[in-house]
Order: C-alpha cells, then sequence, then structure tokens
C-alpha cells in the first residue's frame, strides 16, 4: 500500500478519470458526437497559450494553464451546466460548491486548499489569469459551433441575443479578437432588420 | 475576415479538435470505451500538479504543463504509437516530424518555433521538466490499466518484462511513487518464480 498521502493523490486522480464521460453540448468541429469536459478543459489551456498576445498585459499564461486544468472538475458531480439552460443556471453555484468539497477533499488538507484555490480563483474572475481563462472558455465553444455547423445554437434554439451576451466577456478581455467573434455571430444569427 | 494572424491561430485551434478523434490503446478507468489523446493530455497536466511534490527540486510545474499541452499534437496526423508495438515505434520519430512540421506550420513563423521548441524538448528529456512530463506519462496509463482491470496490458498480451522496462522512468523520476508502480506490477504480473 502507498503511504496515506499518496493513496489520497492516486485516488485524486484515478476520480478526475470521471470528467471524460461529462458530456457538453458542445459537438466536436466534425459534429461527430459532442465534447467532453475533459477534452474541452485540454483545448482551452491550447487554446490559452496560442493567443495569450491579446489577453491584458501581464498576464501570466502558465497561471491560466493551471486554472483551466482545474476549472472543470466540479462537473464529476454537479455536470456540465448548459450556459444557455436558465432553470439549471440557478442552482449551478449550489451544486457546484458541494462538488468541489467533495472532489477536492479527496486530497491532504494543504493539497485540497490549494487546488481548491485555483478553482474559486477561476469562478471569482478578479485576477487578469482568470478574466482571460473565462474569455477562452466562451471562444472556444463558439469555434466548434461554427465548424460543426451551428453546433448546440442550432440543437438548442439559442438567439442573437443569448449568444452576444454570452460572448460579452471576449469583447473585454480580447478586444482584438471581438471583430472575428461578431461576424461569426452574424453568419449564424443575421440580422433580420439591417439596411437594405 | 479576421487578420492573417489570427486567421492563422484559429486554424491551428481549430485543427487541434482532431486530437480528440485519435484513440489510445489505454481505456477509461471504468474500461467503457478507449482514451482519446486530447483528454489524456489533461489528465496529464492534473496528474503533473498533485504529484509535482515528487519531482527533481526547482521542476517547474507551470513549465511542465505547457509540455504535456503540446505532446501529443503530432499524433493528429501520426496517430497514437501503442508503446508497446515495436515495429510502429521504429518509424515513429520519422512520422511525428513530418506532422509537427505540418501542424506546427499552421501559426505564422515565431509562434510555430516557440510551440514546436516546447514539443522537442518534451521528446529530447534534456530538462527535468521534460523528464517529469515523461514520467507522468507513463505513470497515467498504469492508473487507467489499473483501474479498469487490465486495460492495455492485457488486451495486447503485453509482458511483466515489458512493463518494467516501460515503467523505468518512473524509478529515476519519481522515486518516492515507485514502489507502488512495482506494487501494481505485481498484482497484475506475478513473478512465477518467487520464493515459496
Amino acid at each position: 500500500m502507498p503511504n496515506p498521502r499518496l493513496a489520497q493523490q492516486i485516488a485524486f486522480i484515478v476520480e478526475a478519470d470521471k470528467l471524460k464521460n461529462v458530456l457538453r453540448r458542445t459537438p466536436l468541429t466534425d459534429a461527430s458526437r459532442l465534447e467532453n469536459s475533459a477534452e474541452h478543459s485540454w483545448h482551452l489551456a491550447l487554446t490559452a497559450l496560442v493567443l495569450i498576445e491579446y489577453a491584458a498585459p501581464q498576464t501570466d499564461v502558465l497561471r491560466v494553464l493551471e486554472l483551466v486544468t482545474v476549472h472543470d472538475l466540479v462537473e464529476i458531480d454537479a455536470g456540465d451546466t448548459f450556459a444557455y439552460d436558465v432553470t439549471a443556471n440557478r442552482t449551478k453555484t449550489e451544486r457546484e460548491l458541494v462538488a468541489a468539497d467533495r472532489i477536492f477533499g479527496l486530497l491532504a488538507t494543504d493539497q485540497a486548499t490549494r487546488l481548491r484555490a485555483l478553482w474559486n480563483e477561476f469562478e471569482e474572475q478578479q485576477t487578469p489569469e482568470s478574466r482571460y481563462a473565462h474569455a477562452i472558455d466562451r471562444l472556444q465553444p463558439l469555434l466548434q459551433n461554427m465548424q460543426s455547423g451551428g453546433g448546440s445554437w442550432q440543437t438548442h434554439g439559442v438567439t442573437r441575443v443569448d449568444v452576444l451576451r454570452r460572448m460579452s466577456p471576449l469583447q473585454t478581455e480580447l478586444p482584438e479578437v471581438w471583430p472575428f467573434v461578431l461576424e461569426v455571430i452574424e453568419r449564424f444569427f443575421p440580422q433580420k432588420n439591417a439596411a437594405t
């Protein structure tokens, strides 16, 4: 038997595997299946590395990688809450807090505290790193929906107003990327009353 | 249309989505399906964060996260080469170099060079960070196989000697974890000529 601390770490790593079975509403770019939250978390890390030049000055991209690595772990218990599901979002915080207690609590106290602090930081949006991570977490599903012909927007009847609101952190956090985001929204949700 | 640099970045991020369709030989812990290389990369990042206390002193865990985020991208073209497939491993380097040229080459030169350098660092195993990342990349499949009742070891008739050789980086890089690794190997590959 490994020592108690290592046993806790292994139990935590093994438990984390379950995030690969948590499905999001967003499909893969080839629309072959829904994306899971584990592979989504990896894709955010890569996206964060690639787009860091558009982030606020002094944003520490490596700190961002830590945040995105842990940001969805609570979904193992709480499930993925669809961004556009108003009812489910009312109970999201409560469900995720209970999940965080259990999941980070698998680790020894010092380590549980440290990893939970990363999750708290992501949720609280008070640091440049967490705001950038949050913006990337909005952009990546936009790209998946764009590539898959509308993805979760189409499947779930999401409106232009909903998407504009959902994407708004990109306007402030990645202003140089915002015109591209607007182009994509215009392509999938053309304004009906545009001047003719 | 986004500016040419952003267009390249978006093309790269979209291309990376294909890693979610590259299947490894290792199953999920519940044995429900094979793991893909994107979710595996995320699991390595989390494992690296959790076990960093066992790494060589001064190993920069955030640098490790960068390495594991890019380390399997070449598999989009080259496929996942099963660790225990001797024939496929003869051509692995060549296939992966061609893949690296194409995939990192989707980015503007400065960024392609920077991300490819991360991949090179992981492959060359000359830094504490790449050696630790490499060791974690051996440990994570061991945990998946352990939890799924033997996983790829059982499916592909892998031997005790093969596994011991494959896991050997853990002995040098994570010596405090090594006794646990040996225990798992002993459980799945008991020594037939053990003293009685």
